[in-house]
């Protein structure tokens, strides 16, 4: 049996993860891959239930430490009931945001030392790494611009700017640091051409995998 | 500014910690220590709302990971909102479980290695040891009769036996391995001696710290 693919997308406050989501599912379905959708944190019962928890405005208190233990706890379960399953029987799977985003938000954002996730990300997420990750890149002046339009904000939205500085150079210093698994799309961009951005780094990884349309 | 000590309670099911701990606080007030009282997992808003997860009985497929992430979590928490200030400022903290809980538990319960659960005490518990452990013992068969007495069932209380002898025996060689902290109080024996024992440790340790009445 082929063991299905695991494509994840990354990036800051309204860089449109949920068009490009969309977009991403669609590009699979056309190759007739019925991906498993998921998101971080949540995407299990007990997920979803730590996703309020981290998410709470009221929690404005919670520390660093907390913070990311609570996000590989959501990981922890997903990567066990939902991705590894999905996976093994050939299905394969879609998801807004992975580890990598612990790196950016608890790494660069919050100063978590990089062993620390690094070492959570072996045993907690049962190593699982993405074959492919399309980082959504934009600077951090416009992505909080589009992320105030849409109205509510999240304890982790209410961050200010030189948070989302860093979490943005976390990114980017990953996805330099592994250019075969990452693909940066330019978010900055208008919709259309992201759009195109996206479905070619897609088609050629499709293609590269030997998947037909 | 003298520091305030740091007293927990351990034990299994039905070992009668509710009753020792209200002991243990009346005692220490009678020495004029208006002790902190707090309980794992929970003690703050987001601790509380994570023993809502761990606990909730239809999380019965939660991996040991994550229910070993989600306690660091609210332990982190707990430390840093309540533990650590209130010992700083002089006052003494008493607690329903504490890591020991954990290395029992999550270690001798699900397995879970030893040297994980270190590492995480050293950087999400900020290494806080207690002064003072009370382990209240009993055999397996005789606490679960006690506990069953009670009703209601969380979902770590839903476990078999043979995971209760193994949180046993892992709470009694952590004793072993640290007499200077731990006092095992044989909780199988009626409740008036059960109480003397734990007066007589607690006002020893009282003395030994210069706590006159």
């Amino acid at each position: 049996m082929t063991v299905g693919k695991f494509i994840t997308l990354e990036g800051g406050e309204g860089a449109g993860k949920s068009t490009v989501l969309a977009a991403v599912r669609d590009l699979l379905a056309a190759r007739g891959l019925d991906a498993l959708v998921t998101r971080e944190p949540g995407g299990t019962p007990a997920g979803e239930e730590i996703r309020e928890v981290l998410l709470d405005t009221t929690h404005h208190g919670l520390c660093a430490e907390a913070e990311l233990l609570l996000m590989f706890a959501a990981r922890a379960q997903l990567v066990r009931e939902r991705v590894r399953p999905a996976l093994a029987t050939g299905r394969w799977v879609l998801s807004d945001r992975f580890t990598d985003a612990s790196f950016a938000y608890q790494g660069g954002g919050r100063g978590q030392p990089v062993e620390r996730i690094a070492e959570l990300e072996r045993w907690a997420a049962d190593g699982l790494k993405p074959d492919l990750t399309l980082l959504l890149d934009l600077p951090v002046v416009e992505g909080l611009k589009r992320a105030n339009g849409r109205g509510s904000t999240d304890r982790i939205e209410m961050e200010n700017a030189d948070f989302f500085e860093r979490v943005r150079a976390a990114y980017r210093a990953r996805a330099a640091s592994e250019p075969a698994r990452f693909r940066v799309i330019d978010a900055s961009r208008p919709l259309a051409a992201v759009l195109a951005n996206v479905r070619r780094a897609v088609s050629g990884f499709l293609d590269a995998a030997r998947v037909r349309a």
